[in-house]
């Protein structure tokens, strides 16, 4: 699927030293990526870095041009370690404001008198940048260039994937069809499995053990955006999981 | 606490497809995010990676030059998307072969006349490596430099991280306190509170909101190694947020 030049590819990229102290579970990574795959966009790669400018920076640059589009989650609230509007101004090279339409936005829910500097801090924007509405809290992220910028609160995130969601480019869908193996073990069918995955090139094939009470649980996946190739490969597994069980 | 030259640094490096595409959920980065926190090594950045030898063999270079250390999950099984080993062989550019050592331990829960070709993937290890014991399943993981292989699923992961524990060069470690600021705007104590950041240098303060049924929930985070730092920056804070209570 990587080699499709038609392929429409995504990185994520979470800001936030309280993911990497283990302090804030991350939530996001998981619910942008069941989203890009049901739109058919295909996750590349995902980088969690903190709180700290040239870290965001480099992380920007790299990713940004290496994907269709990159997805930030995290920093930019109205406290100071919220540096993320600042840094992807500076990994553009572009300046950076109150942006009088963020300013309008935050006035539908701070009353202009509560409208401190910290809060305004909220609608410093890259120039050149689009908002992405905020529903929840108003404060917006933004969209420059192939970047979005998001909240990281999960809920927020959420909301404002919805917004940008219908202004994306898809790709085509990946088909994605799962063969129960149970406890077979993955040694038992491994080197048959890769016999069929060297024959249907055009799908990836996994094996994934998970471990429940009873012992290993194994799942076969085969994923790719051609029905029939799809089809084809998992009739092949399913008749050598049958042999197996038989 | 990024400038300190003794710390001791860390990288995870999650490899798999399947979390990319959503279908599974990691668990492992916050629990590894736990574990590197309470022993005092500085976790500082997370990348996720697809099943493609190229995207793991950057990855591998780039993190194990930057950390002390860097911990990969996933992609040491039997299975042909199983090429973790192969690829940190190659980034180190070291032969790999079955490692008597790694086939010894396969056989304690494998009969020889099982032991097939896929199986004994698990025990191919790169020249020069230091095997993981793995005590659920056997297979294990290794050891080569600064880089740590562990198995991808999470109760096997969590069982090498055990085993590696003790030889890890550990730092000081982290303190951290919490103020509960409950329903108290972030904008309303952002400016004090940045005050008080650059007042403390040798802590970092984050402010933390998260969302209930009834609005949002703020914390503030004080972090750093020295106590008293910690114990200073936080009794501001505490009569900070008591001021904005009255």
């Amino acid at each position: 699927m990587t080699t499709d030049p038609h392929a429409v590819t995504a990185a994520i990229l979470v800001i936030g030293d309280e993911i990497l102290s283990g302090r804030t579970k991350d939530k996001n990574i998981g619910s942008i990526a069941d989203y890009l795959t049901a739109v058919g966009i295909d996750l590349r790669e995902v980088r969690i870095v903190p709180d700290e400018a040239p870290m965001i920076v480099e992380a920007v640059n790299a990713l940004r041009a290496r994907y269709t589009y990159l997805f930030t989650t995290g920093g930019i609230g109205p406290t100071h370690d919220d540096i993320t509007a600042d840094c992807v101004a500076e990994a553009f090279g572009v300046g950076i404001d109150v942006d009088p339409r963020a300013r309008a936005m935050l006035l539908e829910r701070i009353k202009p008198e509560d409208l401190n500097a910290a809060r305004l801090r909220m609608a410093r924007i890259p120039d050149g940048a689009d908002l992405i509405p905020n529903p929840i809290s108003k404060a917006p992220g933004f969209r420059i260039g192939n970047v979005f910028v998001m909240a990281g609160v999960p809920a927020i995130m959420q909301a404002m994937l919805d917004e940008i969601g219908p202004t994306l480019r898809t790709g085509a869908r990946v088909i994605s069809e799962t063969i129960e193996v149970g406890n077979i073990p993955e040694g038992a069918y491994a080197s048959d499995l890769a016999s069929i995955a060297g024959a249907h090139p055009g799908v990836s094939i996994g094996s994934y053990p998970s471990m429940t009470q009873g012992g290993f649980l194994n799942r076969i996946v085969v994923r790719g955006k051609d029905a029939a190739a799809v089809a084809a490969a998992r009739a092949e597994i399913a008749a050598l999981v049958a042999r197996l069980r038989a």
